[in-house]
């Protein structure tokens, strides 16, 4: 962690903290328990910026009674492997798990399931839901929208979010390809990072509010915008572009949420959108039954052959030759699950607010 | 088309020429058909690559035994909404039209429809098929695996196929958005325009045999690799590679194809894969009945105003603003379908050489 203060907490202490936090919103304890592990799955993982370092956000909004915690989903349309939900405006963390079982449930039935969800909020790190996948020897599929921060390729402003997109595959004695990945160049939180250790950020990153290439983070977080995937024309700008449309249309117009600059706002307090074109933010959701293609540990052989064959790649200079989607993730979590994890001193203290307001024991 | 010398023909008369062609190897005139549409539509749509410049190509296998003119489509396993395919080694032009329309029939039933095909070969471009779903007002998904060009991030060669997504959302009064991307930087035919023109390629596209950048397109067309969308770790090289990885994975091992390094060139004569892993290369489809998640019409209406609103973004500085994905292939398809297809010289001479090898006149 470099010379930032930090303090090391445990799973389990964390996971119990945020499961009663989030009770004592009378938020029936099954529905609480998801939430935190969704929020704790993102810190073993070492996605930080989506785990407990949010429980403020959390809770600023059931404060404000922004969300509700006592969501009914409705399936407002359906078919054999379809399901339109609405998440009747509750935690994405208890609305996107329970959307995902729907998805799985059908492909059960019929070989796939494929969910699209309106009226719902952020919902953790999109991987989650794909891990849970897996457990059923299914190939998951996850996506959602977000409050806009990306511009699209040749345009000046923030239009689109930062929209992930979440796969997996499993193997059989080679751990499985987990692909979790935003559709901008670079995540927002690295812009923070760079802002708060005053350096410089590199090209292709972000533009400032008149659309100009900028290697100030001030001035991004301030007024300007990410840039997609691809970063500019000759880059292939326009792919990361017509993924984050991608994610936005599956998780959103299919499903009757708000899209695109129209997405409201994650945190209290920032300026609403300019309009209301649907419900909340949408989440999409897919799952595939494996042995409804191809025997499964046919399968799951072949992909152990991928992956020895892609490790056996010949390294580029410098580096230890290309890893497999996932690796980073599942290392930091073996090592997280015995030695706790690591929060900086920042996180500590929104976390020790979030006790004082909510009355719930964190330093214990 | 600057100072290359080319020659203009009507769409009617390159589909007739590839019709026939077709039929000399025995392909029954309904399939014979179906390729030579799928490359026309290509040419018309500007993606001069993967057109009529192929042809010689095709003709090349057909005349080696290398592909079965008379491929019958087996189904070897599904369910009610998904289906793998044997493709009999026939032409991707044939086998692909045909996997399509069974996703697109088992959407009808169950809502959605996936289809996973082995022993199949190139399919064209992935965009025609998401054209064909719209037709029957669903979101067509379309992916294959290719031979292998593009390196693995970190990894110093040739591992994967340039592997493309294409993706389409029918409007009402907009044109529809068609999303047709390769997963690597820049096309390899980009690579060829600039060694043909003996300039220097942009950073960010290609790696030499050692694994280190490179701005020479002689390189990279002998011995180099392709780089994948994101170029290098800061800009998520990863993510490109990741999407590359999960085309290769629902394209060739789901259905038993093979995949990676293994992948079968296109090109006779071309060194052959290190050894199998399946049956010819794979492709990939789905199909998603809107009106399975939402009202058909309020679909169309909100995809209208999303096309609207993402127009609408403030332009950056010297360019006009966005487009929308599918804009620029359905402008030239405009053209060429009024003032006919322009091909450069050296391709007309490859259609002047098919035409003396099958004895089908070309130019009339």
């Amino acid at each position: 962690m470099g010379n930032v203060a930090y303090q090391t907490y445990s799973a389990e202490h964390l996971r119990t903290f945020c499961t009663q936090v989030f009770e004592t919103f009378g938020i029936v304890p099954e529905d609480a328990t998801l939430a935190a592990n969704v929020l704790i799955t993102s810190d073993l993982r070492g996605i930080d910026s989506h785990g407990v370092a949010r429980m403020h956000n959390y809770v600023d909004l059931l404060e404000k009674n922004e969300v509700n915690p006592h969501p009914k989903l409705t399936i407002v349309r359906e078919s054999a492997s379809t399901a339109t939900v609405d998440g009747d405006n509750g935690l994405g963390l208890v609305v996107g798990p329970k959307a995902n079982q729907i998805a799985m449930d059908k492909a059960d039935q019929v070989g796939t399931g494929w969910v699209s969800i309106a009226n719902t909020n952020h919902f953790g790190i999109a991987g989650y839901y794909v891990l849970q996948a897996l457990e059923r020897d299914m190939i998951g599929w996850s996506m959602t929208n977000s409050t806009h921060l990306v511009a699209p390729l040749w345009g000046s402003e923030r239009m689109l979010g930062t929209n992930p997109i979440a796969i997996a595959f499993p193997g059989a004695q080679e751990p499985p390809i987990v692909i979790d990945m935003a559709t901008c160049a670079a995540a927002f939180g690295k812009i923070e990072i760079a802002r708060r250790h005053q350096k410089n950020i590199p090209d292709g990153w972000a533009i400032d509010a008149a659309g100009n290439p900028t290697n100030d983070p001030h001035i991004v977080t301030q007024s300007g915008a990410l840039l997609p995937l691809g970063s500019d024309r000759e880059h292939g700008g326009h792919k990361g572009y017509s993924l984050a449309m991608m994610v936005d249309i599956l998780s959103a117009i299919l499903s009757g949420a708000n899209w695109g600059p129209f997405t409201p706002p994650f945190i209290v307090n920032q300026a609403p959108a300019a309009r209301s074109v649907g419900k909340g933010i949408g989440h999409f959701f897919g799952a595939m039954r494996i042995d409804a293609f191809i025997d499964l540990a046919e399968f799951k052989a072949q992909i152990d052959d991928y992956v020895r064959t892609l490790r056996a790649t010949k390294p580029a200079p410098g580096t230890a030759g290309p890893l497999i989607p996932g690796d980073p993730e599942r290392e930091c979590e073996q090592v997280r699950e015995s030695e706790g994890i690591p929060l900086v001193m920042s996180v500590v203290e929104t976390l020790r607010d979030v006790a004082r307001r909510t009355g719930v024991a964190f330093d214990r």
